[in-house]
Parts: C-alpha cells; sequence; structure tokens
C-alpha cells in the first residue's frame, strides 16, 4: 500500500485565503448578498479545488466505472446481472443516459471495465482495467482480497490523473454494476454504524419483500466480516466492489491533483467516502452533486458534511447527476468572471 | 376586458394522449423505471405544453418585466428605489445575473420597461411599454385602476406572443422592481388565506424588525383594499405591480400560443397565480423553475399544483432561477430523443 500512503501525502488542504477571495467577490456583484445561494456556494468551492480564485473550468469529463457484484447470486437486484455487460455496450453506442447527458453539458464520458464478468471483444473506447470477473459473494467470504482492493483504487487513481494531466479539471464519477447499491449500503451501514434498513433502498426497484431480504443480507455481510468503520481499505475489501475502489482513486487523483470531484449518486459518494476515510482533506474536492431517491445517499453525505447541489429525485447513477450538476458548476464559475459589480454597473448597494 | 376574455377562450387543456405517448417512451429508455424523476416529470410537461411528443425546444427566451412600486415610501426594502433603473442599464449593458446566466442556456434575453419610475434615453434594446411610473402607494390607495392592471396583462401577452410567433417555444418570465417582493406577498396572503407574515419573507434581506413592519404593511393593505382572493385583476389592480400584471400576461400568451412558460422565483410566481386565476388551464403550460428561499413562494406553487424542479436557495429574481431551469428543460427533452430503449439496445428487462 506505498502508493496509497504516498498519493495521501501528496493531497493538502484548501487555501483559506482563496475562499475569501471569492467571497469577497461574490458580495460586490450586482445582487443582494448571498442570493444565489448555491450557485456562490459551489463558486467557492470550486474555487478552492481549483487553487484558482477565478474557477475556471477547462474540460469536462465523466467516468463511468463498470463492474459486476457475487452478492447477485442472493437475489438483491430487479435486474439480471448480464445488464451490467449490455449496458457497457449501451455506453460504448452512446445510448445511456450518461452519453446524452454528457454531450448536453460538454462532458467526455470514459468507459472503465474494472471488473465486469464479460470478455469484451471488439470494443474500441472502452479502458480495460478488469481486476477479475466481479467481486466473490460477500455473503460466503471478502469481496475481495487485500492486493484486488488496491488495485482498484490504483486503477481510478490513474485513470484521473492521465485525465487531469491531458487538462481536465472538473472530473465526474459514475458507475454501472448490477447488485452495487448492496455493496453502497454494506459500507455505509458500516460508517455510520445505522442499522441496514435505515440505509437501504430499492436500487433499481425491488418491492418491499426484496427490500427486507437485501437489508437481511447486508445485515449478514457485516456480521460476518466486521468491516473496520474509519478504515476506507478495510471496507473495500471486505464489502466494497471494484467500481467503488476506482472511484475512490479516481476522488484520491483530483485531490493530488488539484481538480474538482463531482460526486454522482449513492454508490459513487460510498466510493468517495473510502477515499475521504484514507484523506479526509479529499472531501474538500468533492462537489456532491445531487440528492438521490436511495436512503443511504444522505447519510454518507452528512457522514462528509456534504450538502447536495441538485434534488430531481434520480437513481440511474452512471454518473447522470455530475453530469447535470456540471452545468451549475458552470455556471457558478460565470457568475463569478462575467457580472458586474456594484461599482462598475454604477448600482446603489444596500441601505444602512 | 374584452380581450382577456378572447385569449382565455383560446386556452385549451393540454393532451392527455401526448402524457401517455411520453410516459410509454419514458418507461422503454435503457433505465430504471422512473429513475430519471423530476427530469422525467419535466419531460412530461414540456411535451403537453407543446403539444408534441419530442418536446423540442426551438428556441429559449427570457423576458425581464422592470417596474417600480409606491409602497417603497413604506421602507419596506433594503436598497433604494433607484436601484431598479440602475439595474435595468446593467441589464441593457449585459453584467447582471440573468444577463450571465441566460447566455450561459444560450437563451436570449428581452428588458421590459413596463413601470420604472425613470426616463430611459438611449436605450436601444429596451422595449418601452411603461404603463405609469410605478404604481401607487397601495397603503393608500389601489396599486393601480383596472384600466392600468388590464393594460400591463395586455403589454406582457403582446411580447411573449410576438416571441412565440418568432419561433420561441421556452419562455422564461423574470422581474426586476424595488418593493416587488411586499406586491407578491400581499397576492399571496390573498389567495391563499395565510397570515401575512406566514408569506412575508426578507425580500432583498431585511433584518427581524423590518421584515415585521413589511408583514405589518401587507395586513394593512390587504385590510383596506379587501381584494377578492379568486379574481385575478382585482388582486393585481389592489395589491399587485405592473410587472406582475406583465407576467400575467405573458403566461396566458404562451398557454394560448403552446409554448413554455418556465415561472422563476416568487414574484414571478404570483405574477403566474393571477394568470392561473384567470384562465386555470394555465398552469399545465408553466415550468415551476425553483423553490425561492422566500416562504410565500411554496405556498403559492402549492396552490397551482406545482412542484419546483430545482432547489437551490436563489432569491434573486430577473428570472435568474427560469434561465438555470432551461438546462433541465433541454436535458429531459434530450433523454426523450437521444436515448436508446431497451430492444434497440439489446438491454435485458427488469425480471418478474
Amino acid at each position: 500500500m506505498e502508493f496509497i500512503r504516498e498519493i495521501v501525502s501528496q493531497i493538502k488542504g484548501v487555501s483559506e485565503d482563496i475562499r475569501g477571495d471569492v467571497q469577497s467577490r461574490l458580495n460586490n456583484l450586482t445582487k443582494p448578498l448571498g442570493s444565489l445561494g448555491k450557485l456562490e456556494d459551489t463558486a467557492k468551492r470550486v474555487a478552492c479545488a481549483l487553487n484558482d480564485p477565478k474557477a475556471v473550468v477547462r474540460g469536462k469529463a465523466v467516468i463511468v466505472f463498470a463492474s459486476d457484484h457475487g452478492i447477485t447470486a442472493e437475489g438483491v437486484s430487479l435486474y439480471p446481472k448480464d445488464v451490467t455487460a449490455q449496458m457497457v455496450y449501451n455506453f460504448l453506442s452512446g445510448g445511456a443516459g450518461i452519453n446524452v447527458l454528457a454531450r448536453h453539458v460538454g462532458a467526455d464520458v470514459f468507459i472503465v471495465d474494472i471488473g465486469v464478468d464479460t470478455d469484451f471483444v471488439d470494443s474500441p473506447g472502452l479502458l480495460n482495467r478488469k481486476i477479475s470477473k466481479g467481486t466473490n459473494n460477500m455473503l460466503l467470504e471478502p469481496a475481495m482480497s487485500a492486493k484486488e482492493a488496491a488495485s482498484a483504487i490504483k486503477a481510478g487513481y490513474d485513470i484521473a490523473a492521465d485525465l487531469i494531466s491531458e487538462g481536465y479539471n472538473v472530473i465526474g464519477l459514475g458507475e454501472m454494476g448490477i447488485g452495487n447499491t448492496t455493496a453502497a449500503s454494506a459500507v455505509t451501514a458500516a460508517i455510520t454504524g445505522l442499522p441496514p434498513m435505515d440505509v437501504t433502498g430499492r436500487g433499481t426497484g425491488i418491492d418491499d419483500a426484496s427490500l427486507q431480504h437485501k437489508a437481511g443480507i447486508i445485515e449478514n455481510v457485516l456480521h460476518l466480516h466486521r468491516p473496520v468503520a474509519n478504515d476506507g481499505l478495510d471496507l473495500l475489501q471486505k464489502v466494497g466492489g471494484f467500481e467503488l475502489g476506482g472511484i475512490a482513486g479516481a476522488v484520491l487523483a483530483c485531490a493530488a491533483g488539484g481538480a474538482v470531484a463531482v460526486i454522482d449518486g449513492f454508490i459513487s459518494t460510498a466510493g468517495a467516502a473510502i477515499a475521504y476515510l484514507i484523506a479526509p482533506e479529499s472531501g474538500d474536492y468533492m462537489i456532491p452533486s445531487h440528492n438521490s431517491v436511495e436512503v443511504g445517499h444522505n447519510k454518507l453525505l452528512e457522514f462528509m458534511g456534504l450538502l447536495p447541489v441538485l434534488d430531481l429525485g434520480l437513481r440511474l447513477g452512471e454518473g447522470t447527476g455530475a453530469a447535470l450538476c456540471m452545468n451549475i458548476i458552470e455556471a457558478s464559475s460565470k457568475i463569478l468572471n462575467e457580472m458586474a459589480t456594484f461599482e462598475s454597473a454604477g448600482v446603489s448597494e444596500a441601505e444602512k
């Protein structure tokens, strides 16, 4: 795990001076104090993460980590496991939700096979970083080995670091993996100490009986492995998933490289929480894009002290909420740079 | 008021067939049922308003109605009344929040002087539809005459109808007017029957004592004029504002012409509520863009049965929330038209 220690040593807290500069600028713009709400908060966060008081967005990417989960053998999802691979093909041909929304906001999409249970053939555009053909069934054994957990983080780190070196500075983190809300709920229950039923949702749309079943499985999984609540690597290995590891690594790369990590929904946030446990300063580089319908999502955001930007009732994943949020991120940056000040526009300030 | 009766006769309820067609299309796209939340709701509303199952956005405009308010003599705002005119100049030179955000989403901005207490000189780009130099002080007399109320509605109707005939089919409705949250709160208290204190907010940022003062003024205004709760014209005349009338007229034009009226925050919604009282079917043509910080806003949305799309803590007005929402409207349209179906992408559907 030497490389993880090395990454962590590169991650610095953000500059309070920049936050103050941006706040001053916002206060001088021709609008009542604070009246652009979350746009102003976002401008400050983005400026700090980029270490740039102008918060200039130079390039937008969405990385979609796809992986399979052994726990699907226990009937936790409404969709067959094959859908993970089928959706990868859909991503590659541009027909999935994330393709449409990323095009809409002008973001480039990068699809990563980090552990899909298929041999993809003739798939230009697919980044092959397969750790294994899906995780183990964590009801029977740890989801992955310690070595695999580290490799997943390394894979995500390297991909995001490469994108940053190519000039992308706003990076959305999405995923695809049938069964992965079960892993995310297990991670969330372990981190927060809440009962599995309080952090387990309907995923792709299971009914009440299946929801009970899913929460019961998670309870058994946690009882079996007893993951350490504040140890990101232990959580990832015992009850995580390869895409969670990839996302954690990519978040660490953003924090180390001074880019914005745009977190998507529940699974993306579970990956981000693993990064947060490894390096708490990484939280300053995250923009939590939206508040998912999945009940565990908000608990994780609260744990990291993050307020979601959008609340659109989304529960698709893939990075779709992150893509939509990029539009708000760019809007916040433009507010900062393009609005007139009271002085420049000759507008009177508040009385008293 | 003959022309208002004529407009109302042109407004039809939207097609349930189109709503059903869009729902079927959404259900076949490669995503769990309903998993794009408000994006799916928005796609349905937009398709119905446009009477187009593809919900194609052809042109986006934001109309900003600016006007002054006699009630400012009572010290209800933190900013001097002159700011209304100063901000009009700021709009015309492109430096205000709405200019930045409309450019960001690709919408054209139209600034209308519908009642500013200034003679604007050398102002190309400003649409002069001045009814009068501000409303009367409604603590002493009705805000305007019945004739002025009708003229304000007619002015807004004509501007929006012209834009629709030029090809715009998504029209945001913004405003500027120091003192206009007082008018909007009075309208809201009258419509909902709630005590003024429950629907009165801080506007540009007044303190607790000023808030009490403002609510007390509204109580006295309502006691003096006793506007009829379900009579849009009576409300507008007695306790409204010229920009509220302009917005109401523009909403009616959207409903009559099959365009989407993107409602902004509290004042914009108060104008829309006047249109709703005049022609309840006009509600089907509205997209409520966001949930303002102003406490009365949500009460008005509830009254019309509308759920806001965004919740960004905004309280600037000008149409800024409407502009941001246009990005979501276009995203919802693209989802409908660009995503693959389960069949076309060869993706398995849900089991059971």
